[in-house]
């Protein structure tokens, strides 16, 4: 077969399936370029963003106000500055290097597919976020025994589904209370960019993102569940419309791989020379899982494969993803690369994704179109 | 007519135009989020980005070194330390603030549409860009009186149309020795961001960003034009197939509004309260002419309106957009909202893109959908 590489067709016009919304959400919400999963921390402005609403414009960040509210003895009002001032005298301040990923990364590659931006592999990213517990500041209050949920909410607004609404997610007490759970002013020891929550947000680790609300104002401690549209109307994994559905919590078990070799600028697939390639990437799972194997696998036509086992380097932090490498002794044709991640609890990857409506949670192998020749 | 952004019709699966590679492009390389255009600078991270190949992986700037060769007396090679000690003790450094836009900025809205980046209008963004004038490194040399064109080439390398090549662009002798065109290291006061070109990259103000060549460590002087891929297999206007085209260089006037009100998710349509609605925008043009008009338009259906001038802040830097605002009196229902710039010399923006095969060069005035209702 013809390296299609560097035998490329004429171009042509574009005709294809995706629509213009989702191009639009796609040039909003950007990726983390596949080749900086080299680095351990992703590069600022590299990490994977995913806003629903306007970024919200904030010139001010002294006169930044959170307000806990609801089931406690009496409201209460913090400014940003208030929390880093009691956070540094008590010694309450540290860092916790986190990856995070979207509850939809993976959805393009679905069908049908939900109307939503269209992430195929790309929406995740590692930062290391520095703030204060949260517990420290919900324990400044008294919370009312029936104190059930704490939900948060961000500064952005918009409108879902017909539901003008400010962003906001729920977390149960007892998640809330978690030593882990972070309010968060900087990230890679920088204040956080206005993309990412300037000046303060949540950071949930293990959890896939949308825990981690940006641009937190208000803090509500309330008696029941939590029904606000982005915990009951989107972000439940469902089979079909009917489906009452079970909320998206924690990251799935997932790895990736830096596409090797060089790329082709429109298709994105990749040439390299024969011989020995090094193969490097990142795996990763939630609830501060640790990832005890990385295999990786070449689909080369009409010659059969098995799975190899990657050298891994464990995390050094609990919630932050695990880099592996091999080394592939490429051979002339076209391949598909692939890698798989097992965590502790016995978690795998699927080989293909597990059906969603929506398209959360797809945590199948990723494939790599590779064409080797000699150039 | 029911506004469609509380009044949704049910969520379908999707099918559209664009294929799954332009999608892959647009998760890769981001727009600036337009609520940013509020920043007289782009928030670190959301300038936009358009890389051809992959972000090199460079662990330690320190090493980087650039290569001057061709028509010169005899080979040069600096380190990125040499050239910033050279900056230093000779007071040659500097900083630019410079508007850049991708020359394929709006391609996604021509019909029909070249395969690449589907940009709309987000390709543009503002940055403080620290270096030394580019001529006081060619002045190290001695250039043989045979020098007609200088080419840079970048660390990047992959596939365009089926030729290998390193990312690389050439100017004129003239227009690389300008005063304004730089040599830089540091964006709003930090180091490069690798996706922006750390260590060192070329900004070249005025023009499109193909220009300003990242990851810079080869610079070739040569005694002919340039025909590398990028010079003139891309980046040329051309009408169709046959014709040889004429180079894209200097950036054409243009103007973008922040969309006003809040957004729906997912179509991006905005939703606004009757009554007195602030608009805001930037407004730039190519090579340094100012803009000296900024008007705005509602087009609301079965109404009249006219261009209202908008009240313009002259830009303080030569390369950098202006600010401009103006008050809407919204009114319930449909609104196109658009605005049009005008350079000092005269240029002003066309209501339709004109037609370029590839869709370079399209600075037609935006249109932003807008509903007005009580709520």
């Amino acid at each position: 077969m013809q390296n299609p590489i560097l035998n490329p067709p004429q171009k042509q016009h574009q005709h294809g399936d995706y629509s213009l919304s989702e191009v639009s959400l796609a040039n909003r919400n950007s990726g983390t370029l596949l080749e900086t999963l080299q680095h351990d921390i992703t590069p600022i402005g590299a990490h994977y963003l995913l806003n629903h609403f306007d970024v919200p414009y904030v010139s001010n960040a002294s006169d930044w106000q959170v307000t806990i509210c609801g089931q406690v003895d009496q409201p209460l009002s913090r400014s940003l500055e208030e929390i880093i001032r009691h956070a540094t005298q008590n010694s309450l301040a540290r860092t916790h290097r986190v990856t995070l990923e979207c509850a939809g990364n993976g959805r393009a590659t679905l069908e049908p597919r939900w109307p939503s931006q269209p992430w195929q592999v790309e929406a995740v990213g590692t930062s290391d976020w520095f703030g204060m517990p949260l517990k420290y500041l919900l324990q400044e209050t008294q919370l009312a025994s029936s104190a059930k949920e704490v939900v948060f909410y961000g500064a952005d607004k918009g409108v879902d589904a017909g539901t003008i609404h400010h962003f906001a997610r729920s977390l149960s007490l007892a998640d809330a209370m978690h030593d882990d759970v972070m309010l968060v002013w900087q990230m890679n020891d920088q204040a956080l960019l206005p993309q990412h929550g300037f000046p303060l947000r949540l950071i949930v680790p293990g959890w896939y993102g949308m825990a981690s609300v940006k641009w937190l104002n208000k803090i509500e401690v309330i008696d029941h569940a939590f029904t606000g549209h982005q915990q009951t109307g989107t972000y439940v994994y469902r089979k079909d419309r009917g489906d009452n559905g079970t909320p998206v919590t924690s990251i799935r078990v997932k790895s990736l791989l830096v596409p090797p070799g060089i790329p082709d600028w429109s298709s994105r697939k990749r040439l390299v020379k024969p011989g020995i390639v090094p193969l490097v990437g990142r795996a990763w799972s939630g609830n501060g899982v640790p990832i005890v194997k990385v295999e990786w696998y070449r689909d080369s036509e009409g010659s059969d494969d098995q799975w190899h086992i990657a050298t891994l380097e464990p995390s050094k932090s609990k919630y932050a993803w695990s880099k592996w490498t091999a080394n592939w002794h490429s051979t002339p044709g076209k391949h598909i690369l692939s890698c798989r991640a097992t965590d502790a609890c016995g978690n795998t990857q699927p080989l293909t994704p597990a059906w969603d409506i929506a398209g959360f949670g797809n945590n199948a192998v990723q494939q790599v179109e590779v064409w080797c020749e000699a150039f």
